[in-house]
């Protein structure tokens, strides 16, 4: 829900037309879901604009010494 | 892995151009991982058709008496 606050306070601000969430790894369903939520629950006039996949090289974790690959997801909610 | 094998499995049938992958839930972080790794990895040639993000209504768990509303994304994969 800290997602879904940080969105709708975003778009508070003047002129904003567009948010744009980006996660990574795990995250990426809890950004999905913060996406749902405000669109079906708090601003139903909101659309889906651009949703794009990716990959991101990550440095190796403690103990760990190879680089690690995460996904990467970035959704952008535009207000008509 | 299971997932990478599926899609390179689905785009071996004859005239197969599209396929898109469905999930839900944590399942989601699964299947763009999967995305990932098929289009870097193996079909380089493979583009990313449309992206779609939905809710599902699961009707409740054991011990539970509400439906749960869960995320879904559903990513179309293309062979040129």
């Amino acid at each position: 829900m800290n997602y879904v606050l940080g969105v709708i306070t975003s778009f508070s601000g003047p002129n904003t037309k567009e948010v744009t969430l980006k996660a990574r790894g795990q995250a990426m369903t809890t950004a999905v879901d913060a996406v749902e939520i405000v669109r079906h629950r708090f601003m139903k006039e909101l659309s889906i604009g651009k949703i794009t996949l990716g990959s991101q090289e990550m440095p190796p974790r403690e103990g760990e010494n190879k680089p690690t690959t995460v996904s990467t997801i970035e959704t952008t909610l535009i207000l008509p």
